[in-house]
């Protein structure tokens, strides 16, 4: 099932600008680096605990890919910059902490634009392992919600991504549209470039015009 | 240590009636994914979080002992019906939610069927990968209890199965037998079926009769 | 990336007094089995979630570390002493828990040197299957706090590791060391004796002195 690969980033050079994706790539990781150190500091947590949980934030997506594909050791232990990435946001944030809250906004953009990313690469890297389009779109939408889980599980909330404003439905949309790109045998760039543009505005909609993935009608028992 | 091995379910057809195994395995994945999706309602997540929810008491545990074994990328991964059960499961607990609860009953029952299943399948596939008895045998309780485990970890519970009704232990003991019979040389079909069968006394016996595992007898310090 | 390499623990005879690292490894163990037993009988866990959760925390650092270095069956699934020596700690806990707590000096004794030598081992192990020396010092922090990790989430609470006594820091500096010294070309010896005891040494001025990480001046937003 797991065939060698050439590793992605290279791979993308054939598909979308190699730069865009970077660019994103980081954007991403700091955005997701960031959500982890606000609520560390909100919960008091000392220093270290704080540059634990934004690199948490912003690697257990990829991590929990990378184990499920069977791509060991994952990108985040090959790779040094989400570690550099993220020590640099926990730094920012527990120095500014008022400055960074004021900017929740533009993080609450970049997060966005990291969620499309990071889903859309997920499911891409799935598909290149040879992982079923179906489990592929999962994987990717759990490499974009997976550090958010793993935040507020460490922090002892009900992880707001099951919960609130679309956020794993984004992922996933985002994952679906690359896996129904490949089976239909189109070149990955269309398909990630929609994937990622539909997960953007689904956020945009849930965020700013209340748009809502039903909840039950029920009572509590 | 690690070796290749036929997937499990075709050697399954030389141990018991594959026919019993596969309808097992899908009764232990829809009562799981039901007991998921409960939680999920009583919480208010929404419908993504339900299916969410649904999905990952299914897998999580097999997840967890392939990972383990370096059976890698896991059953649930590149098998798709415990996806589609899952969402199946999810679907109509969120649309008939107050007719789900009232057949609580027959999910127990059915959760108990997943339960001796899960511990007895996980155990012997452990063991088909060169694991030693013992620790087979807890990867084998791993894998029924694991999607409890993550359910109330991420509903914000202390896990149930570390604290009732004999749940993690009646896991082991169904994946001990299977040990011992490997141990002692046996064909598979006898200690899978007494395992299983031991799993569902003690669950029995713990629900209807009241046994427990001995509780400390010191106060809280 | 991934490389053969021999079991560790042989390796170890090269390295430092293999009885050294042996008989602090059981020390470890044991300490790390017997503070998550203390929580499951605080918790009212029943017996058997008392040993469940002992062998948690003695295990988890270890099978997060193997997974993510691609070392699979981790080595607390090949080796049988480290469940052996959790459900003993778990057992005496159960039935002398006062006597246990009496102890609680000694365990963070031995909790302390679990740590340090857990962290050293956990960076040289993943430097030697061919991790950059920057990450392997991570994971080897990952091998020292992830039992207590694991423990306080499954016990519902904030994971002490993050908030106090510069856990997570003495465990990285200790990593770092180990680190290091490869970059540097040292062999192992020194690096891991001087990482091990740095551990040690601010844990000490941790408990007695009141050392601390700074935390944000912010108050909650």
């Amino acid at each position: 099932m797991k065939v060698a690969v050439p590793p992605l980033y290279k791979d993308m050079h054939n598909y979308i600008s190699a730069d865009l994706i970077v660019v994103s790539d980081w954007v991403g990781t700091l955005a997701f680096a960031l959500s982890g150190a606000l609520l560390g500091v909100r919960k008091q947590f000392d220093l270290f605990g704080i540059l634990f949980l934004s690199f948490v934030v912003a690697v257990t997506g990829g991590v929990m890919r990378d184990v499920l594909i069977g791509a060991l050791p994952p990108a985040a232990v090959t790779n040094t910059h989400y570690f550099m990435l993220s020590v640099g946001a926990g730094l920012l944030t527990f120095f500014w902490y008022p400055r960074i809250v004021s900017l929740q906004k533009q993080i609450l953009l970049c997060d966005m634009i990291g969620l499309a990313l990071f889903s859309v690469i997920g499911t891409q890297k799935a598909l290149e392992y040879g992982i079923n389009p179906l489990m592929a779109a999962i994987l990717g939408m759990l490499t974009g919600i997976g550090g958010g889980m793993a935040r507020d599980v460490l922090a002892r909330e009900i992880p707001f991504v099951l919960r609130a404003d679309l956020y794993a439905i984004a992922a996933l949309a985002a994952g679906g549209i690359v896996s129904v790109g490949h089976v239909i045998g189109l070149e990955p760039q269309l398909p990630m470039l929609s994937g990622a543009g539909l997960c953007i505005f689904l956020r945009l909609m849930a965020i700013y015009r209340g748009w809502r993935a039903p909840v039950p009608r029920w009572e509590d028992k």
